[in-house]
């Protein structure tokens, strides 16, 4: 049996517990793929990996195991139901064995916060952590006896990373500031992506941190020949409007404001209610309008923790646009879905198409799987049928080369 | 100077009055073309016809003049202000010179009820009708000096026609019901399609009414080299479903249940308040759904009379969906606009390309035209991207042919 | 201990199902008793029995058994955890006892339906029913050895019956239907709340059929000295239209419109698809507005069936109203609630609040409980803290009598 | 014929404009009184002033003349027609008479950035100024002939002012703060206030600045038997709170986070964009929901500036809540409201009752008034029907000693 190995960072967060609990019920036939793209039938003729072959393990700043998480936050919470978690609860133990201790190297205090006792780091300079990060991922490979390796960062949203010429635009440059432990140029999910791409892993940037595919690491992925991709999964509110938006400038209608507030209440909310960690995701979430407008209305996202909702997110948007004769109208939408669960199947497809990237000998930034980010590199179009459309490009083009 | 006559069905009604006023106030240059499909810039070049060139005519089945009926609709309604009213009430009063007395032949008692004295028809064979409104044509092109005539429907809808294989699957067995006044297989929409075409004029069905375009008149229209295209122009609720339904199969996410529920309250409304002419409009709009799923979802559409609420029509959606590990999850959509400000941009579009497209010899359907019409004829396509792909190819093989 | 009797008409239904499973929740103290009105602190005063010394029977026209059943409706749907059915599961089973097979004399086609082979009755005589159901009251509180007994009836909503002063104004009227088996003037709801009061037991209708608190019953119940009350839950939509209109009149708005569109999945929802039935619970619903404003604004309410929202009601109320100088401005508001949740604290409010009117004497209706109603018997008032207000000066009243 | 004399705060400001349009309308018969309380017929035994006979003047930080600005606030937006702007364009005009320039003493950037040319202060000692609106007072009703006013400030949102024992508890030490030009101490509310009561008027602070009506300023009133009330007219969502959250105690459901996301765009929104000045309306709306629920539940409230709303309000509120056996729902409003056509009819009505109060002797702060106000001085009561309560309570004791 092909055995293919999965790294996920922040393996013991709500969204990575139910990729591990999806991926296991689907094994088990429990459920059916619902929510995974590549389940289409239209991916039928990519070989692409089994789910059932995949092998977990990862990183975390927090203590505990995979198994209690998804019962805490998917069995507690009634999302599962407790017979389901019973059936898998032995492979969810068991990826506790491939569960490293994580590093939040200048990732902010709401951030570090999260770490219990034995991870709480003291200063350790950041060549060593990078070390230990490698001599992770060859652990893994060589105890789980996988394959190769697909890194996933699934870590909360860092505080935005400022760039700067000196230090971000070249492998060397960036290799350089690990060297020199200048921490204040680095961040946790630079290390994470460093780690992954110069151990030959393909490296998924599903958070909105920016810190992790910044231009010298994508120089060095496409130097090493790893795979890469991100930013910051789509998964509601940026989802809908990027499905939503471009009806307004095909009809000749002019937005005059998009204002969006968004409402949840699990750990990614409460890491971005601090103002430093929520403007990397507003960040993210801002690009989309003027791209598909072709220009800025007045604009505003609203991201607030509101710890009752769970998993449960909430996002209503208020568009206001002016048509003929100058009338004015709107279009409101009211969101209602689960993070991990809109999240988790993603995070399942993008393992798939970058082992399968990987495996092709393909490498560098992945620009078909714009659909599946808020701020994907490399791309410049928004309009979600058209980033479906390069998906399927993609996939018509490799089929055939069978 | 160029002038292009354009005749529409119901010139009294609220749609027409938002259609020559607006027409009207571009043409006085207080208004750019918001709204306007044909406005944005990738239609430059096409040479299509300047509204300023449009000359107005056409039928209604109620007594009053056009400025009076823009000033009940639009300035008593605060929609436009008295003063830009007053810049145009002289252009609009002449229009008043070109209409005719409309037919309600077996339009169900809600429409029978809107003509007032002089126009509530006793019985008239459908022949002499006919007659009548060919006539009606010539006299326009002769009086207003147009060059030929764009007919648009902006009737209210009429009761479904029940079709059948005898009565209106050919040119012959249509007219043959007119000439033997079998006034049961027809209704007013079938005979104004029929005049029209008859008097080589271009044929836009903008309502729901199914008797228009029928088989046997679509074969009538290639014959006679006549443009047309319809059914029920797309400006709310449905438009929006059509731009975010593909979502969810894209996603792999399965919708379990779209429920809409329209209210408005004008006098499209009224008449769709009765269940008869509600079947007609429900119908155009329930097409759209198992195109785009590939699968019927549980699905009911509503539309409700709420005199309050005058032309501003407002929608709810709910879109209850199933995602990973049978999640479910819910859309809400709310739509606030003005439906005749929605929809005379896009009746001065169709007049355009209709005319556009009679002037280049094109006849028979226009399916690039079908991002227009809830139920576009001849075309299988419900998403509006893929709609509007079809308008953007037909615009660049047409610049390109110049 | 002392045990209290209780019977449920429909107790195999969904809200029968969330009763039981509260109630031995609450004895277990797995649960506080949020949602009941009664368990606040103003009603310490009132010795109301303890919801431990409840013992559960009742009728159903369906096969089962009430652990079943509760697994079904509250465990598969994940409202409740496995653990906590697991506690309560032999008590569940032990009420399966006391069911015994119910009616659907003259209850329409939508409820005959749901009855299942053996409890399909052929025609039987109305006096012979009457005879069973007394017998099964006998038999329950002989069995269970219970004090007496509240009979609640959860049943679905019957057509509307429609009254006649011949046959519904006096108990002698009724009865004598009965005894001449004219089933055409009487319904189920009817032969459960006369075998109540011919029982002695206090009876609540808690459905919206009107047939069982019909005039001749109300004053039978006057006779027998039992206490009555009803009709119809206020639950949801119309609970929230109690609260907020009379905001309007307060502050001189006008209310234009008042539209209400609700949507449910469970069998309430199932057996109001049928017009039928869901005449009686729009009857229910549309007392509230005229009472509350004065007047009647246009207003509609709708009830459609989502069967995959289940027990999880939606409802969209879109209020449009006129201000200072005819400024048109509009409220809406969106309720998701669970349905039998919000049912079942109040029908267990209820039967302790009328087990304790019958030990202290009183009878014939309760207008102190007109909050938990849509339409309370013999009250005219709809405004929701007004009927709070009945309720606490019956409270201080009778706390004060102690 | 009696002439009652009113200033108003910000008199070239939105919400002047429609007070002063409306009591012109009025006055002409051209629109009924909807939204204003006083009108109501429980009303009709208080000798309240005819609106008829209000003499309005007042004092603003801008320049312009009244029959603008209601043309730029309410015709060229389509609130009001032309022609009944027309109608009254001569009184609105002599109202500019009495326009007196206002003082934005230590009112923060976003006012004092308001103040056009000659309106910008250098410094002026708090005394002068004090002073100088004291003689506008006198001249006001020296030139105008009215027997005595009623102020009412309608001035945007200060930033908060902090309280202290020593400059604020007393008469004295506020006056002090004055006389020694601690202009850190007051703000121009202050001032206005002192002016008022200094000259016997009687003061309404409908903004939600707190420096107006601090407790050295209400004894003062005290003293000089002024009539005085605030704080912060109750228009929409809080107004819609105030109603509506009552309801989750009384049926002792759970109120886990009430979120409220409030959009405008006029003014007010334009000043309350800047943090210290919207500090002092959320601490306004805070104060409901902790008074009626007897605990906090999670809950924020936002206010956005979105200028292409102009006086169109809109509030989005998800208020989450827990039933029985713990199930999670929730309830959502959309307020749709223009904000200055809900508040100028109160404004009004506090005029009225203001008004009648000093002429009946009354003095001090007007509990009755409490339904009026967000944060009512003095008043504990929060749920707007007992609010409501104690205004008819009034009307009935005041009618009764005619």
């Amino acid at each position: 049996m092909k055995r293919i190995g999965v790294m996920l960072v922040g393996i013991l967060g709500h969204l990575s517990s139910v990729v591990l609990t999806g991926a296991l019920l689907l094994k088990k036939g429990i459920f059916p793929p619902t929510g995974m793209v590549t389940a289409r039938h239209e991916f039928n003729g990519l070989d692409l990996a089994d789910p059932k072959d995949l092998v977990f393990g990862g990183w975390d700043i927090r203590s505990g195991d995979p198994a209690e998480k998804a019962r805490e936050f998917l069995v507690d919470t009634l999302l599962v139901n407790a017979g389901d978690h019973a059936a898998i609860q032995d492979e969810l133990k068991a990826v506790g064995e491939y569960v490293y201790p994580g590093t939040h190297m200048n990732c902010g205090r709401a951030i570090t916060a999260l770490a219990d006792g034995p991870h709480r780091q003291p200063h350790v300079p950041a060549y060593e952590i990078l070390e230990t990060l490698r001599a992770n991922i060859r652990d893994f490979l060589s105890r789980s006896g996988a394959d190769g390796v697909v890194v996933v960062n699934l870590g909360s949203t860092e505080p935005v990373l400022t760039l700067s010429a000196e230090h971000h635009l070249t492998p060397d440059a960036v290799l350089r500031c690990v060297t020199d432990d200048r921490q204040e140029f680095l961040r946790a999910g630079t290390l994470y992506s460093l780690a992954s791409i110069l151990e030959n892993c393909a490296y998924i940037n599903f958070t909105a941190s920016n810190s992790a595919l910044i231009p010298g690491i994508v120089k060095l992925a496409e130097d090493k020949r790893a795979p890469v991709m991100g930013n910051d999964g789509k998964t509601g509110e940026t989802l809908v409007k990027s499905a939503l938006s471009s009806m307004f400038p095909s009809r000749n209608l002019e937005v005059l404001s998009w204002e969006g507030f968004n409402i949840l209440g699990n750990m990614d909310g409460k890491v971005l209610d601090d103002p430093d960690n929520k403007e990397s995701k507003i960040n993210s979430k801002d690009a989309v309008l003027p791209h598909i407008l072709g220009y800025s209305p007045h604009s505003t996202v609203h991201i607030d923790y509101v710890p009752s909702l769970g998993d449960q997110k909430t996002a209503w948007d208020f568009i206001h646009f002016k048509g003929f004769l100058g009338t004015r109208m709107s279009l409101q939408f009211i969101w209602q879905g689960f993070d991990s669960m809109l999240a988790a199947p993603l995070v399942l497809d993008l393992i798939r198409l970058a082992e399968f990237a990987r495996r092709k000998g393909e490498y560098g930034l992945m620009p078909h799987l714009a659909s599946f980010f808020k701020a994907p590199l490399g791309v410049e179009e928004h309009r979600l049928h058209e980033q479906f459309r390069l998906l399927s490009d993609y996939v018509s083009s490799r089929a055939g080369g069978e």
